[in-house]
């Protein structure tokens, strides 16, 4: 069996599954002069040896962009509240199985929210902010204990 | 949808695209005095928030251990050669995505000769040695851009 026969089609399930290990749901917040700047996007790093896999996740989803994220590593990364409406609408239909699932719920709120012009309103954005300080405080957390993983 | 109804069940391609993610193929090699002690295993690491997902694949595999890693790591752990003839039949029939289905290759050429007890012939050991020693060049090739690799 060949590697160009294994990467024919991913299943859904296989993505699910990928994601669970390799994607980042992030939520980026701007200060441009006087106000707020959200920027969502999806994204999953992989060393640049694995960049065929990377354009199979775009062929899939149908949208995104693959780029260099740093030295020798590659991301697919997704952006725009319709792109990423279609990914929300993706993960809920087949849920990630790991603790990302609590990422993941507060990146739908926001992306929900913000397809809806919540973001707008100082209420909107305060729960934005909120939901973002949440996620941010679990990646800490974990970044504190990434620095021992073994990875041999 | 609960955490709980999400982790009832796994399918084969969940399990593919996380250990593409998260998997590692694994041969040790020891030197206890005149002679060599090959120990191949299957791991999977997460930090111990994932605990579940480590116990629903010791569930869906039949057999490994969940222990700790170190800090705050978990890791399902195979080893044993009829454990690990199940675990290459599985990625036989299932085979990995990514790059990391070259070391599964390797791999699973060294569970078929130790399950052929040809690790007990020079010729044998000889092979095996050889591709223990491809399996950590490559892997020492990627740690060294694990360093640089964006976590956020």
């Amino acid at each position: 069996m060949s590697a160009d026969n294994q990467q024919e089609r991913l299943s859904a399930n296989w993505v699910v599954g990928f994601v669970d290990g390799e994607g980042c749901f992030y939520v980026g917040i701007n200060h441009p002069r006087n106000y707020l700047q959200i920027l969502p996007e999806f994204r999953i790093v992989q060393h640049e040896r694995d960049e065929a896999v990377l354009f199979e996740l775009q062929k899939f989803f149908g949208f995104g962009k693959v780029t260099r994220n740093n030295g020798d590593r590659k991301e697919l990364r997704i952006r725009g509240i319709q792109n990423l409406k279609n990914i929300v609408n993706f993960f809920k239909k087949f849920p990630l199985k790991t603790k990302k699932q609590k990422d993941f719920e507060k990146f739908a709120e926001i992306i929900e929210m913000m397809s809806e012009k919540k973001h707008l309103s100082k209420v909107g954005l305060e729960r934005i902010s909120e939901l973002v300080e949440q996620m941010r405080r679990r990646k800490k957390r974990l970044k504190s204990s990434e620095t021992i993983r073994q990875t041999s």
